[in-house]
């Protein structure tokens, strides 16, 4: 385990004084705490994008490792605050699901506790910022080694967040786009490894023809401004235009259909 | 206090070079500095930002944490550079004023140095990029443990900034929107104090006519889409749409009036 | 040399997963790494703004930084990776050029490596994310102290960056713009050292008549809304619009001429 070592993950942006705080407020109670920033441009609320990211970023982190995610459009409200161990990870997390999808890929071992000690929040809790008041300051104290049972009991209920499920036809799979990546790459939910050679991929519109996007194996395989479709680095269907950005050029986002034929 | 910390917080973005040449001249002197970003999108030679910022980040950090603040549109004027003891912390700053906001709230202790020790300094020092030339070297000496009394003299003039005040009037208090956060929630000059069950606030321009926003204690208690006001997490009036960014669909921001009745 | 330390520069901004997925490799191999974020904003494939990005900022660092540089529209092709001794510091990147601009400006000592010790990669390599599964494992070893040589042979060949340089006629010096920063400044490749007293500025056009830019020695000896010329904190010739921004209100960028007259 690596030792005082905890990850930021927010909605916040970092033009607002939020992180900043929330920085402080750790450090003030383990100074030799070590924040490690891996997101702060989760766009507001979007409790997917958060899935999708923790899903493919948090389980190449050593084991137990504590990472703190805010996205919580339900602060203040009587939603739950929940320190999860999943995928060999802890996660500081609002009770909202974005932790689910990781958890569907790493079945075992999960426990989930309710964040409940109010010894180890803030003393002043506000109504809209509790990764200030009570995430910042837990994940303080658990860096400085405090047992994870300490932070309150465990659970058997919470959020899960639904994700789309792509649907086995007799003419292929129609899936859907569930991440689109800083380049403008359209990530979908169907699963590489029901990509083969003979395989024709289609993005749009349902009713509309779907666009072909030619198979390859990665983006060099092709020219610039080429549509192409290939298994991404996370194992999933992907389309992407080379060297462009396929999103902008399509107007296609997390929702457009795709499909593999 | 937190040994080696310093934290950086710029207008600079990190499109460009200049945050990474920092980070070098930091660690070129002090390899075991630990450098903490606050921010780097304060919105270039945005003053009020950066005051609004520093005032709401920089009191939750421990005891005389060491904190690089670069906004500097002057920079290569004769305008001082500042190492200002405001708030229990310690501030690397040129003399714009963006820190007075924050000694307004703290009053006790304040003490200001000039910073003219050229010892401390890059050999050469280029007319528009002091924060590479003085203020990172000298923050690096000072995380390795030189007392602050060698930076240069103290001094009792500094500049100040104009930060709007609310008005009482009869029909209640006349203030305006200070700082307008990465979700658009507009955050008021009116102290959450002055809120209570009975008050209605309005938002807009004082000649046509305001827009009401309903009185709620925490986002969640209205539903998404709702133009609310509450006590912000800086106990100031402010408000937002639910789930949504009141800046950009009110068209409001910096100075928009707001009237608590 | 800075132990444990080593930097990331990369294009992949912050919104998707990646830079989080390089960090939690980094620190699976080395808990004790201590790592240092330059910048994720250089834009997509931008290998121009890359080179320049690289050139202004790694020459502060400690010797022997370890820097960790993913720029890489060719990743999963035949292209190599490298381990570049270059300026005094180490730099981990794909074979594309974006290094041989500071390798211009200190020719001295430079030594290449191919990195090929499949060892030292992922056991898994993915064809899109060569960051994640070469280039991360690889600096987190190196981090750890293994020797350089062990990550491939010596190379003697790679890509070389084109990079335009002014053109020296009767009339002056004919140059263009390199790097525009984030306030908006126009960097150019014309050296200050040939600035001198009776100097004219002409940003622009060559068909249409240039736009004069005033001489000074820093942004405040100018009012604001002014357009200026001035040696950048890069030593290059420069133009700004005072506390504005001159891309945007000149409608330029690089490639945009300038001439020294």
């Amino acid at each position: 385990m690596a030792e005082h070592l905890l990850t930021l993950t927010t909605d916040f942006g970092t033009r607002s004084p939020f992180v900043a705080a929330m920085k402080g407020v750790i450090l003030n109670i383990n100074p030799a705490a070590r924040i490690l920033d891996l997101s702060h441009e989760i766009p507001p609320f979007d409790l997917r994008h958060a899935a999708f990211f923790l899903a493919e970023a948090l389980p190449y982190f050593p084991p137990d490792t504590l990472h703190v995610v805010v996205v919580d459009p339900e602060v203040g409200s009587s939603r739950a605050l929940l320190l999860v161990s999943v995928a060999g990870q802890r996660v500081l997390v609002p009770d909202n699901g974005c932790w689910t999808l990781l958890a569907e890929r790493y079945p075992d071992s999960l426990t989930v506790l309710r964040v409940e000690q109010q010894r180890l929040f803030r003393p002043q809790i506000s109504s809209t910022f509790h990764g200030r008041d009570i995430l910042a300051p837990v994940a303080a104290y658990l860096s400085l080694g405090i047992p994870s049972s300490e932070v309150g009991p465990p659970t058997h209920t919470w959020r899960k967040l639904d994700w789309p499920t792509p649907v086995h036809a007799p003419d292929g799979v129609h899936g859907e786009i569930v991440f689109v990546d800083h380049f403008g790459n359209l990530i979908s939910n169907i699963a590489g490894s029901l990509v083969s050679a003979g395989s024709w991929v289609g993005i749009g519109s349902p009713t509309a023809k779907p666009k072909p996007a030619r198979l390859v194996r990665t983006y060099a395989d092709a020219s610039p401004g080429e549509l192409v479709a290939l298994v991404s680095s996370s194992g999933l269907l992907e389309v992407a235009i080379v060297q462009g950005n396929a999103a902008q050029q399509l107007g296609a986002g997390v929702g457009t259909p795709i499909h593999l034929g």
